[in-house]
């Protein structure tokens, strides 16, 4: 409680340096939903998860300001929703159920305690719309020059062996479990500074600011059968090429089937393509709209949809969609499109 | 691998932005140790871990470079033990033991791959050193302005209860495992810019650079009883308060208790009081050396001992000593030195 007469500092415009670590993770915490499995909450040195099954699934991912993100292009409720978003995703790409999540986050000291609270609301919403059961369940909040937030996610399996990203064998079929290539578009809306168009594909603006992976298409794929799985964080040409290299198989991705991801990007592709300055600016080429597309279909990672192989034959759960098929390792190409080779983009975390 | 001619750049100057984050985190997964308890390591999209006790502890904790190291006075060999050391150093005091870590860095695209490799290396030494069996098992890295460290903990209970804050009682012992203020005399130190008093008194410079928590203290205390228990981080005084308030009652620590843990820096309190123009620079008022030693016990935190109470009439586990005791609640008195009310000092990690 803000108290002080000499000192009457609005609720609103409260700092986490004005209100102390303690006080801005008490705020902070009271936020939070309450998952199925913790035995010991958030408060004291660790917090106890419940791991009935025997083992756990971890994975740790973190998002830096400048180049994960933007202050002025999302939210802090947003910054709250992709933290949990992305990293769920990682453990739905094992084919395990997300349970519980440590955040911790670096702010400048200036950080509006509102706005700590706005990230607070973000982590519960995308913990109870993702996946629901799952919690945010300890963090550390620290003062730095950059805004940076590190969230580790847990996962149990629930008695199913790992899907991991080794296990795709020739003849095996290609799919991928929800969108392609929204997010990306999203990103290029906002980086065109063409808020006509941002505001009229606001779905796609909406996906790059909370993603919505089909974390349930994890433990879908694992019940199913799949031989391998991975998240789609770093688009499709490069995740793709990661399964490859990891089972020693190349994949084959038939361009017919990225159509239908294609076709719904169309719209926006065409608004960008007729002008876009602020792109160019930024050494983008200028591009035709089926050229847009296809890059955000095929390099765009952010959606957070996973990748799988599935025995042939099998029938794929609902919501994956073949897209190729696995074949015998090819020298020196682990990714065609079509018959040709293709070279994998995508995201590198240091070089950018 | 670096073949071009053309850039023909040495090992020793290249930098993580030169081989990007897959050659970077390859490397460094390289120089890890491997655990007992991981069942899927790293190279996933998560590590799959063995909880057989049906349970696991968590808990993460942040260093930002400038406030909670900097990188003239600590190597990166420090970085990687300390960032293990503080957060395994949590898991014990639940009373567990250490098990698996994940480690996400953030660093400037400039950094060394060979800063990278002793990061790694610290972190193996430490995890071999202070808690064997336990391993990092994933991490990211991802590059940003400020060096920032990022790490998750896990640990296990062995079907023991999690030893709370929350669970002191009036008549309980107070105890202290492993040393005080030796970190924090470290830190002055260094801070002192008198070189020939930290080398004189290394040893207490090496605490701070490579702190070593008495683990094994831990699972000790659980085993005989302990009512209450945390990790000391953020200082005697402060940490003490933690516990008072969460059980609801006073904590009297006795300060001639204290005397043994004074002695051992006086030598280095005598150096610093003599003539420390650094300090007082920083704004800190000049102390006579016994008023160093006692500032560096009761508020100096990164010894990462334990604090616990015990039954009275508990037989101490080896490595603990009596401190204090613990009272009835007393009105807005949590903490007693000797008969008076005592203000908490310490360390918050967002107002330093």
């Amino acid at each position: 409680m803000v108290s002080s007469t000499a000192n009457p500092t609005s609720a609103s415009s409260q700092t986490i340096a004005s209100i102390g670590e303690n006080e801005s993770l008490r705020r902070t915490i009271a936020r939070l939903n309450k998952g199925d499995f913790e035995l010991v909450g958030p408060g004291d040195d660790a917090a106890v998860i419940r791991a009935e099954s025997g083992s756990f699934v971890v994975t740790t991912d973190t998002l830096v300001e400048g180049h994960d993100f933007r202050l002025d292009w999302s939210t802090w409720f947003d910054l709250g929703w992709k933290a949990v978003a992305s990293n769920i995703s990682d453990v739905a790409a094992m084919g395990a159920k997300p349970t519980v999540l440590v955040v911790a986050l670096v702010c400048p000291a200036t950080t509006l305690v509102t706005d700590l609270e706005s990230f607070a609301d973000g982590l519960r919403e995308a913990c109870l719309s993702l996946a629901p059961g799952c919690a945010v369940v300890g963090g550390d909040l620290a003062s730095g020059a950059q805004t940076v937030i590190s969230v580790t996610a847990h996962g149990d399996l629930g008695g199913r062996t790992a899907v991991l990203r080794s296990g795709a064998k020739a003849g095996d079929i290609l799919a991928v479990g929800g969108t392609l290539g929204q997010a990306a578009c999203g990103l290029d809306l906002l980086a065109s500074g063409n808020r006509d168009a941002a505001s009229a594909w606001d779905e796609w603006v909406s996906v790059q600011r909370r993603p919505q992976p089909p974390i349930a298409l994890g433990i879908a794929a694992a019940e199913t059968g799949a031989t391998s799985m991975l998240d789609l964080s770093d688009g499709l040409a490069k995740d793709a090429s990661r399964i490859a290299k990891a089972s020693g198989v190349t994949l084959r991705i038939s361009s017919s089937a990225l159509f239908g991801f294609e076709a719904r990007l169309e719209g926006a592709a065409q608004l960008l393509s007729l002008a876009n300055p602020h792109l160019v600016e930024m050494g983008q080429p200028n591009l035709a709209a089926e050229e847009y597309c296809r890059k955000w279909v095929l390099t765009g990672g952010e959606d957070h949809s996973l990748l799988a192989t599935f025995p042939a034959g099998t029938a794929l759960p609902r919501g994956f969609k073949a897209i190729g098929e696995v074949l015998p390792a090819q020298p020196n190409a682990p990714l065609l499109l079509d018959a040709n080779t293709f070279t994998a983009g995508g995201w590198d975390s240091v070089t950018g």
